[in-house]
């Protein structure tokens, strides 16, 4: 998703990669006695330290989530419209923080960089990753930039579920969690779309066990099936529907496997273009963490018992039109705070688009968090 | 969809390869000068030649649609438990004639069939169809078999849209239409399935262009994708959370890329044994006839129009936990016939599995589907 710079930009920005050599010990038990990590800050850190706020990546996402990279760049990032000066998540008053994260493929430690012991690409030896995995590696990066709380964290997808392990595992750390188009684990629907991504690169001739670097291959079929499949569940049928209609773009059909509707060439667009941008082995990962994750799952597989471990006052807000995280899932998360007596609102969005909304100037939307993070910046003094 | 063999089975069956002799103009423009249809019938053809039934099938079935082919034959078809002595579609009452379509991989003439001018199989040299093909390929078998108009045609999913190109095209051919779960013409959304799956055939390195007869080969990764895909289609988000659950099979992640969650086994198996029953480019063939599927094409785009042609009497049947065909689908059919002044009933089915509840022997169902052909086979005299 790219929109154009917009009045309020942060403008020019340069990513920092962050070398953290404090140990990480993973879920799976192994350990990093040092790791990179991409970053990009907005806004400044004020005297007290109390204005900093973490923004989580989802997917396919990474550090680099607003301004530009240079005075010609044409694409800011991924969060633009809803971060610099005068925005919702307001650079004037907040620090923000953005990174890619550990096993990712911008920059930060992961597959495709290379593994100091072997000094080739780590490919299939990187470590498969959880959320909690992420927390860990986060707050070293929060240590090393001297802040001790959160001001607010805040992520959509797959960002949102970072935010909500954040609060249960960490809680004095994090004062607000804006948990936004999540979920408190994902459904089977959801598990079997991720299976069938993963088939589609393991099985994929070109994907060599994972170790295609080393074969100057790339996966490249299996990864845009995966991309593919990922967005039919970003979009709704109904905005499909608008946004490609269902006829033929011929009067008749062609009795070929080219190009016959329009979804058909959005789709192939959309795989085709990231598979230039996007690491096969990193996708894997990305998919697996989101299959693993379930915070209730250390406390019996109670998501209250979870959230009673958290301090942070919640934001959650889901979209009316996403199917991939419905407003249900929204709702169990927010029942499951309110039974742990938790402090939460949730807004529940009108939207088209489907998972893709969480992303999307709406002017509903953009309102409710500019609302709730001003509030946060008059209490933290920023 | 397998059920067992039940009270009420026709007992064994033998299909029968009947040749169609008479040319047949596809929409392409091709011409086959004749062609073989797999057939199977059950119960007895009246005098009065008023009581035959056709069943028209979906996606990936045959004509293999009740009974069995020997006596320790465990699989019964795959409309088993609605077609027999005394089930709702009777066969003390009903001649039944299934048949596996043109272009399918079950004896009918097709791309894994062998081409008279080459003497090789077809593979993609075998034109590509639609189902107006379908319906003029029917008609030339029911004129063989001397079947002037059939007391009803039945059909589920893109069985139910033969059985709508039938009512619009052969009017005076078809006395009732019973259409299930399916819809007036795909989205946006069910196309972009069809081309991922059709990508991942297309993608094979096995599918050599579609020769892989001659390859000795099968594209079975890119088939096995697209079988999985369908089926997250035919299940609902909640059924799946039912049947299969999302939490791990394991207490915690195993940390690599084996079955870790049930709904992954299920996908595997039934990715895998699909490829040892049907044909890469039978597929391609039928999701092809699925996304040009389109009545109205030639009435303006209007479907009232289209349906002013009918002269059938409809019955609609959808379920309300189908996402792949909604009920919204239906209920388009439904409004069209009325709006084109047709006589049609409609049924909405609550039921829990999804567009598979079409194979289902639901009570509600089922009562529908008797009650209505038992006074088709009292109108016909069966």
């Amino acid at each position: 998703m790219t929109s154009e710079v917009t009045e309020g930009s942060v403008g020019i920005v340069e990513p920092r990669k962050i070398r953290i050599d404090s140990p990480l010990i993973l879920d799976c038990g192994r350990l990093f006695m040092w790791h990179d990590l991409m970053v990009e800050t907005y806004g400044t850190l004020n005297a007290a330290r109390s204005n900093a706020v973490l923004i989580c990546h989802a997917l396919s996402g990474d550090h680099h989530a607003a301004g530009v990279h240079s005075a010609d760049d044409r694409k800011p990032g991924w969060w633009d419209n809803c971060i610099g000066p005068g925005k919702p998540i307001d650079t004037d008053r907040f620090f923000v923080v953005s990174l890619n994260n550990l096993g990712g493929c911008r920059g930060s430690t992961g597959p495709n960089s290379i593994a100091p012991e072997t000094g080739r690409q780590w490919g299939p030896d990187f470590p498969l990753l959880t959320v909690r995995d992420w927390v860990r590696s986060q707050a070293l990066l929060a240590d090393k930039l001297g802040i001790t709380q959160w001001a607010a964290i805040v992520g959509g997808s797959l960002g949102g579920m970072q935010v909500m392990q954040w609060a249960v595992d960490l809680p004095r750390r994090v004062r607000h969690a804006v948990v936004i188009a999540s979920a408190p684990q994902i459904s089977a629907q959801n598990i079997a779309f991720n299976e069938i991504a993963r088939q589609a690169i393991l099985s994929d001739p070109d994907f060599h066990g994972g170790r295609y670097y080393d074969h100057n291959a790339v996966p490249a079929r299996g990864l845009r099936l995966a991309r593919m499949l990922g967005h039919i569940t970003y979009l709704s049928d109904a905005a499909m529907r608008a946004k490609f209609g269902n006829d033929l773009k011929a009067p008749q059909p062609s009795f070929n496997f080219d190009v016959e509707f329009e979804v058909e060439s959005y789709l192939r667009y959309q795989g085709e273009s990231f598979v230039d941008r996007f690491d096969a082995n990193t996708y894997l990962i990305m998919t697996k963490a989101l299959d693993y994750f379930d915070p209730a799952r250390d406390y019996d597989d109670s998501l209250v018992d979870a959230f009673r471990q958290a301090q942070a006052r919640f934001l959650v807000v889901a979209f009316s039109s996403d199917w991939r995280f419905s407003p249900a899932r929204s709702r169990e998360i927010v029942k499951a705070l309110v039974d742990a007596g938790r402090d939460v609102s949730y807004a529940l969005i009108e939207s088209a688009l489907g998972h893709d909304d969480f992303l999307m100037p709406l002017p509903d939307y953009h309102r409710v968090l500019r609302g709730y993070l001003s509030r946060v910046a008059d209490e933290v003094g920023a």
